[in-house]
């Protein structure tokens, strides 16, 4: 904008068509949604497709649009008969099973964080959620390592692995029922610890709102949360913190 | 009533007779409540007066027609104006100004209970829940032991008890917040568990339904809960366990 | 640790290696979830795998890897198809469908419960998640009764069963809709009561919630509460109390 | 209105003063709210004055303009002081207090109810529920009796007035905490049982809430439900029932 | 009970023989329920099966055993699969498809209700629940009458029928969405209103509890509610008011 | 009304006639609903039916009813296989797949709007709700235009289309998940804007609620919110508003 | 904007300066909030002030401020004390005192809306809801009629204003309790009805939220919702409508 | 105890005391809290007091014991009568009273964190969070900015601000109401934000929970929330976030 300011003071701009061009700077309409070009750049960030709700057609159109200008794109929320549709046209793909993602790179991706991220998991339902946090991170060029099923019913197994813990500089956990794990986790390190709530649960687990509140109301200060299986934001926000 | 049955069956009593005495059985009306002479009998346990939204003088009332009857008499929920006017007319009764409530013994209470129970509190808030749990079973005959301060966001502290709940044969845990603290101790033992929420927290804490449900929904299987802030109802229930 | 210790004291471990050991000490990773095989031994009971969300062939492999060391293995919310699966691999393993349960038992049972434990159901729909508790405490060493139907809406079927009532050491109370049933209970005995709320009824049942929330407000004092459907924690917390 | 068309059809009126009688028929403009004398007869009830919020004076002004066309005036809601204001000012004011309820009757209420409302609390704290639904009743002209403090933990006292329960033609029936009473006492009955949840209790029982809940998932089908602590309208359908 | 204490004072029962007796007084064990063959003469009304989650095989079961002891048995929640499997095992029951409801009558109903119970409907959604109240109620013994799509937002419709509303003894009012049909019938009449809320709506009707709430919050006292969806209760209390 | 009097007046008509006239005026009786031919005519609008719970077959009869009075009929919720249906019957119909929504036009409509109705929506997942809005609007008779995919996580791509923003009359912004939209397009404009909540999101979108509940909050005053997804009542009052 | 662009092509100002004026544009800092002196101007509306926690002092220096740029100041939510000091500083300040609400003009209002706007409520209590809704849609230049007290439990009293309703352009409905007040007069006009639900009512009308929800249910299709008691936002969006 | 295992392994200590003084290592005993000396050191942050509940001197006490071994004690949520009380017994506290807080410094507090932390909030009465925010971001050694009342409803206000939020390493947003400002702030920029929901509002703000909730469904994904009101968690967090 600064530029466009420039060109009108010299004249080589009329008003009229600066405006114009402020209007339809870097957007250019596909059918279901507005994809703006720039923001690989503006945000430094991989661009991300939520796959839940459409179909193959529709993901495969906007990453047709987007390959051109990304260089790494994750699809998720995306069930297998789907993501083999993907994969069958776009060859540098790679599905995540367990965490119902795609990531497409098509070059390899470069480092960008500076420290560890260490994702854990309280138990083996919750491993997708942490699955899908671990992958976005790794995808964001960050160094990632994950520990799963180290739940509080059995401190010792969280306790054994203290030295991964303690090394890490941004920390992802995620637990359903009781959601308990991140404070435990949260008061062995002064360190960032972004929690995610799991789905995971009966009863009174009221499809992670159990877990959610609990962590939100975590006795360590160090917590800040996430929505309910939302491995995704979890591993995207962990990424930015990560580049500091 | 098998005794009234055979006194029916030697004639010795008229059916008129027998059915009118079943109905006037153990029975006293005084004006805001029945009272149930028989009670501590039946449920082999101290009467329990609950304080709140009673005068001073309607408890002191209800004292009075069970003084003859009972040897220990606890009133929960009254706070120091009612607990003084009470204190002034029963010589015999303690106000336990933490937990708010009082207890009334005549006879040194037997101590019934066969293990130790031992009451834990996650932060300074719980301790009038995690008292009045004490006091309770403390009146009910048991020995009883109590650890405050020892939350999950500094797990160490837990740790450094760690004999004194091997030890225990029946745990009482009071917790707020994200009410982790029972999942963690129940994981260290094979002993039940009674967790008890407290309403201590802010913002999603919810007047201690996170706290609940997070209870409610642990991972370790040793563990049934009480009402929010019911620390009579968990000792009065651990009372119960302890005896078999 | 205590040996450990010891050892290092003498010189027979050096630093580094207690480090080591107290880290990989009775760990054992398989892929979906560690599995801790001291903890029939540290806990004093057999060990339950809950069945959903996971695979027949994931529960086949966990319990192939627990075999070796367990007398008895659970399987909990476990369909018929995949039940059939199991029985098919392990000859030893029986399936209980009212409450879609496996049972494998190497050896009888020893009985270690020390009185009875009656389980009560208030109506036919709740028979699933009461025979989850009887089948847990069953196979936890104790001696178990149960009455089915017994609801407050016919107040005399549970009357004809006062002898069974009197004489249990330890009772569960199944019950859905208004979840009146254990506060009924409670109130005849003064024994504890574990009361498991069903997600049985509809309009305001909300899944079980009433229920749950009027046990919690029950004006017995004997009554402590598991979650929504929790047939088997009710098992096996009553079966820890029958032990003491 | 039969009659105003009939006085058109002869020519006695014109057709807008029938338009403009039908408009004005009958009500009457008073600052705070319009008053419909004809009421009582179209309802065949006294009128009633929720106090709550409303000023002495305001309470005051209403009854004056009702007293020449009520025989009984009922005020529900209102504490001492502002019912000393009232008392001071309408002579025939009766002022009950556990019920927060003033009645006010010019000539000896009629029997109108064929047979007796029986209300039934379970608690000491339902009382004034209780009170109010019965008081209501009583101004209607029914038959009614009370029985307090009747709660299912002690059941056999509920069961010591099954003869008073047997003759009643309604009941109400006020419950707190767990709400179980009117199941059980459906389950007693073939007549219809009005359910009044009230605010007792702490914790989960979230206001009456929990209460409501139960009392809408009774098993007993003989059974409908009014507002939390609503005994005002308890008593006013009841005698409405007891007319038919 | 009476009798039996009597012949135990004439010597003809032994103690032990009564108390036996008393245990097994009309009870009868079938495997999924205890059927009480006397309740049809206790309560004064067929008995009903409540078919939702019970196999057409189970409902066949439960009707064999009471057909002997019944005159009319009602089968509610039962879809066209499962009615088909019961009609041909019983040739006197008829299907009622929009009620999902079985109504099988050996003689005719006798009429026992007093005045005419009316059954009005807010909109074409409600009608199934609607009808369920009115097929208990004439299976009950009444006469019935239906007025189905009288809601508030064309208000002039529900006029048109103010005779009939007049003329009522009993009103049952269906209603799902804003649930406002019941106060405005109620403001209508001198007579009980029964209101339905039905799970009719979407968005904030969430399940039928924004109708029961408007319900309950009814400006006008004459009403009182059961459970959302709740036809068979309805028709049940109603027919219960209707005798007396 | 008016004129039925006036007839009475002049003798034209009898009391009695006019009475039954007066019931029976322009209703006319069909099985599963009452359809008031005179509607249109009375509210100045399109007729509406709203499409789930109803069958092909029903929809088309009320259709078939309609048809002689109404010039342009709408079907809501109407999905694929039931359209096809319709269309296969009435050759005027138009079935707009995205929205699920029939229309049906016998003559073009006339423009009744005054200004134009600008419809926005917050991400791809909510353009079926918009588009319902914009169509309900466009069939009764507005001008209407839509800009979707305009969320508030890239505003600027909202103000891109800040022009069309300006020249609305009413605007109509459907958003899920954290429903921002409409409180920063209401501070851009002194026009009334009507806000319509998605059930578009997860964890605690709670189907909606969360949305909903952020727009009544608004921080801007000229919102009004309609139920969730309710695209068909946004249209229909913003309609309203554009033609004062 | 253009016009600075214009300047900018010119030469008349440097792109520097350009930059900063746009940042510092219209705004001017006070201690405890922005105020945007075009708002006035931009909106076309006068400034209103939201008083609840706010002190006397606080809300005279924002009039202060605002005081050279507009006409009309509105101070809402303020109690008579927090009033008084206000009065005593400005005197052309009047406070409404039921509506707790302040509105000073330095010149009379100019009418600009087109019709009538009519604001109606369910019963005495709504009053203040009400009022404040009036005393907006007045301040902002509008004919403004109440009537009050005309709920739907006595509903032949809304129809004796029936004229008025059939003449106004846009109403306000207020109501508590079961909110059914909006639906029922939705029902009876072509005109849009903005609902305001109030926190009136006990029990189950959780403060409001069930007048809400039902609002939210309408089944007429005119109505739009704001916050509860929200009087002044519905004052506020009826006058922009009234403008249209 | 790498140190301790040394002093074992080389005789220097017996396993007892190495046993012994594992368990009282740095822990200290005063009534109310058990106070961890080497926190401080262990987490390299302040030591902080929540004043809530807590009497003036109970703060002083712990105040006291922290002395000697904290260079920074911060006391949060203390009114000003009890941080009078502090005041005179500290020098070296100051009272901030906007934001209820105590920050008592001996020396210079360091600067730690490596780029700016931005404090926005959304209105006025956010400021009170949003400054808690602030300087505990503040006593943990960054360097802070705050910018108050730029909501949504003018956004132009937030734009006026770009480049210092451009500039931000990480940011804070506080925002009651629709909570709207945290999605549309993170829209705008690649760096971590911090949503802290406040409790302000009216109506469905419901404490907070609506703006909670918004921001756990933002459609930006670098957004991690903080328990509502949790202005220290914020500013905790972000301290920890801004020194990687």
């Amino acid at each position: 904008m600064q530029h466009l300011l420039e060109l009108v003071a010299s004249g080589k701009l009329s008003v009229e068509e600066a405006a114009s061009k402020l209007s339809h700077l870097s957007f250019e309409d596909i059918e279901y949604a507005h994809i703006d070009h720039h923001r690989s750049l503006r945000k430094g960030f991989p661009e991300v497709i939520y796959g839940q709700g459409k179909t193959a057609e529709q993901i495969a159109g906007i990453m047709e649009k987007m390959l051109p200008h990304e260089n790494v794109i994750m699809v998720t929320r995306i069930d297998e008969p789907k993501a083999k549709h993907i994969l069958s046209l776009f060859q540098d793909a790679v599905y995540h099973q367990r965490a119902n993602m795609i990531v497409l790179q098509k070059q390899p991706i470069q480092k960008q964080g500076k420290g560890k991220i260490l994702v854990l998991s309280a138990g083996t339902s919750d491993i997708p959620v942490a699955e899908e946090a671990a992958l976005t991170a790794d995808a964001m060029g960050n160094d990632v390592e994950s520990v799963f099923d180290v739940g509080v019913a059995g401190i010792h197994r969280l306790f054994n692995h203290k030295d991964l813990i303690d090394q890490a500089s941004v920390l992802i956990v995620a637990a359903g029922m009781e959601g308990a794990l991140p404070s435990v986790v949260a008061g062995m390190v002064s360190r960032p610890v972004i929690a995610v709530p799991t789905s995971i649960g009966y009863g009174v687990s009221l499809g992670g709102l159990t877990a959610l509140f609990a962590m939100l109301n975590s006795c360590s200060s160090n917590v800040a949360v996430v929505n309910i299986d939302n491995g995704f934001g979890a591993g995207y926000i962990a990424s930015m913190i990560n580049r500091l």
